[in-house]
């Protein structure tokens, strides 16, 4: 059995109930962040473009856009994965470098919108979708991202496959089809980092991944081993040929990559948060202010200097790439918030005078091998002479720093406050956090709409 | 001015007038021809499949799908696309193995529909829009091919996208976003050939380029010079490095590839076609039928291996993709048609005992570089004991060996008749032609629809 087989039979198998209680109570907890974090980019002027945009080409009523509107099952998967990486505030699997919700997730859900899916399907689609992308993402790192591709769109095709694939009771064969035809549309590069088309990403792996199952359950054929061999998608997707398919299959449906699924704290690039983290320490103990600082040196693990391409970032999408902007975030208001990245505050003169006093570095090997826990070092010098020191590795909300329920719950309410009355974000975070219970995918919808029922 | 920057302004500068006269006749051509290849796939199995897939995911009434129903302009592209691309039948720049009309004209038609453009407005995007494929094609071949990359798809999106920024009237800035928009967009791969999916790669190709064309236009940001640099389009596409930039800007706007753009005669692969021409000849001349063949030896050039990946083949997606089955219809039926490329016709005795009469062999440097004029040669040994040998280079409807006026009125003929009513073959056929014409673009997909007006 070749691993694209083995992938789909796992994918046909895998009911609720081969789900361990811990994966679906942490499948429950990702869920209901990304449910926060695409709700938020609704209200945000990149969401109304592309709510416009998918209005225009997919029009419908299958399915729920965020923020209110309605699209074709596709069209809302596209616009709800785009939301979903917006902020690059969505989940992260560190060990990869990619966001596996942000494709999964919207994907799933309006498959399951538009079959009248129960929740315990969302459930189980999602969770072998995130599954399916870590390990096509193992076999395929690291040359697959170091030559180019943003793996979040290229490798979240297929978890977004996966989990409509489970969603819509595809057998094997559709589903390997299904990984055929979706590796033809799977694309993302990483040369539009910092734009708004890195969002995209997300959006157009969700869409592909939906519309690669629903061509296949309509009879289109393809390549049925395509992970597999020569000109293969491991093979042509790892130039400098990283490909380890075992990856993919060892203990597969044994262990579950969701437990290693990283939250993050900061709507920023995963690579800033122990520097933030630290710089928060910093402000918070010495009560420092942005009149008091001389000069601050950050130094990264060299692996993040092609992520960090912004040290004088301009738009909100360079906000996120740049490890400058998290620190000025923090000096200016003691935390990195979602509204921070935004035209007005990059070009406040208090911005732009702190961006000039920080100097960056990156060294190989800072806390050990790769990204090394994403840790970082702070150097912080003060006008009055004071030097403090910091460093910090695991970041915030990585499984070995897990983030406090308060704090999980303090960034949804963040999150979905612009759009959801005040009364009725409790009762979102409540079905967003049991979208498996009977009722709760309808629910969710219907309040993240602007339409909650009579009943509230 | 880098080569993104230098194609915008080509494509946002160029005017029906900036045309040269033999380039708008050629384009009539091709136009026809493909509108003609496409019609006939709308009445295939496949047309079916995808009309029903494209009405599910995309619904609307902007633009028509060849065969009469309507969607949105991304679905109506996206289903011509794949209708244009299904029989393999469809023009081709043999010298970078790309069909560039299966993308651009099924996208640039459906803005047009989209914005009630003219057809000059068409002929004008559809120019720019082939001449953008060819010049990004050079760029990258062949490691992008080579390396497994199906560049009809992948390359043809900026081919689509430049159509449809054409017709739309996008600024340099516009279409600069929309390349790097349709860049992480674009994708398709080698190992899909011979299955369905291979024709979705056109559709796929022509969809994204319309929807990025759409998306800058809504103010969606990118990378604005995607086509350079480290990690930029050209360097991530080529492992094995053969970007060249220069093939993008030499002579832009002086030159036009159109010319060079050749025109099928049988609905299979391009490699399969001097074969095909000299075994019509042999029966032609030596009155041959199947009782009278001991064996066929067919020798074709080294690169075809890798394209002929099916000596016996089962479905109509591998005949295309197989020498033996050209070889077979010609000797069956004196010519190579659409309707050969059956189950029905693979699963009778008379193929299945042909195909074990044929052996293939591969030469390098057959008739000179490359797919060296995609020469042939061929040996034919009769049960009477009679050796014929002939050889042909240069395929029928290259350029430099091109197809009469009759035999491309005949390929249309045969391709429009199971859609249209016979008297309105002869409107269609002058309308396909003279695209530009006042009119024209709307008679053309009434007709083509099966809604005539009452004045035909």
């Amino acid at each position: 059995m070749d691993e694209t087989e083995a992938l789909a039979t796992f994918i046909s198998d895998c009911a609720i109930d081969d789900l361990p209680e811990e994966v679906r109570e942490r499948a429950r907890t990702t869920i209901r962040d990304t449910l926060g974090v695409a709700l938020y980019a609704s209200t945000e002027p990149f969401g109304d473009q592309i709510t416009e945009y998918i209005s225009d080409t997919a029009p419908g009523e299958e399915a729920t856009i965020l923020g209110g509107e309605t699209a074709s099952a596709s069209g809302a998967a596209f616009a709800n994965g785009a939301f979903a990486h917006a902020q690059d505030y969505d989940d992260t699997f560190e060990s990869v470098i990619i966001h596996p919700s942000a494709s999964t997730l919207p994907a799933t859900l309006a498959a399951a919108e538009k079959v009248n899916a129960t929740g315990e399907e969302v459930l189980t689609g999602y969770a072998v979708g995130v599954e399916t992308t870590f390990r096509i993402g193992h076999a395929v790192y690291p040359s697959h991202y170091t030559h180019g591709f943003h793996s979040t769109g290229t490798v979240g095709s297929f978890g977004a496959t996966a989990g409509v694939a489970s969603v819509l009771g595809l057998s094997d064969v559709e589903i390997r089809r299904a990984f055929g035809i979706v590796a033809s549309c799977s694309s993302s590069l990483l040369a539009n980092a910092g734009t708004m088309t890195k969002a995209l990403h997300a959006g157009h792996a969700a869409r592909t991944g939906l519309d690669a199952a629903l061509l296949a359950r309509n009879g289109i054929t393809s390549n049925e081993s395509i992970l597999s061999g020569e000109r293969g998608y491991g093979e042509v997707m790892t130039p400098g040929n990283s490909y380890d398919s075992s990856s993919i299959t060892d203990d597969l449906g044994e262990t579950w990559a969701i437990m290693d699924l990283g939250i993050k704290p900061y709507p920023c690039g995963r690579i800033t948060h122990t520097a933030i983290e630290a710089m928060r320490e910093l402000v918070e103990t010495e009560s420092l202010t942005p009149e008091d600082i001389e000069c601050i040196h950050v130094t990264l693990e060299k692996a993040a200097e092609d992520l960090m391409t912004y040290d004088r970032p301009s738009t909100p999408e360079e906000g996120r790439a740049s490890i400058e902007m998290g620190l000025v975030a923090t000096l200016r208001d003691g935390d990195v918030r979602p509204e921070q990245f935004s035209y007005d505050f990059l070009q406040e003169s208090e911005t732009q005078e702190l961006f000039d006093r920080i100097e960056r570095d990156f060294e190989p090997n800072l806390f050990g091998d790769g990204f090394a826990n994403y840790g970082a070092q702070l150097r912080v010098q003060t006008i009055s002479g004071e030097e403090y020191q910091i460093e910090r590795s695991h970041a915030p909300g990585s499984p070995s720093n897990p983030l406090s329920e308060e704090r999980l719950r303090t960034k949804f309410y963040e999150c979905a406050s612009p759009s959801v009355p005040e009364p009725l974000v409790d009762d979102l975070y409540d079905v967003a956090g049991a979208i498996d219970e009977p009722g709760n995918v309808g629910r969710f919808l219907e309040i993240a709409s602007g339409v909650p029922s009579t009943t509230s």
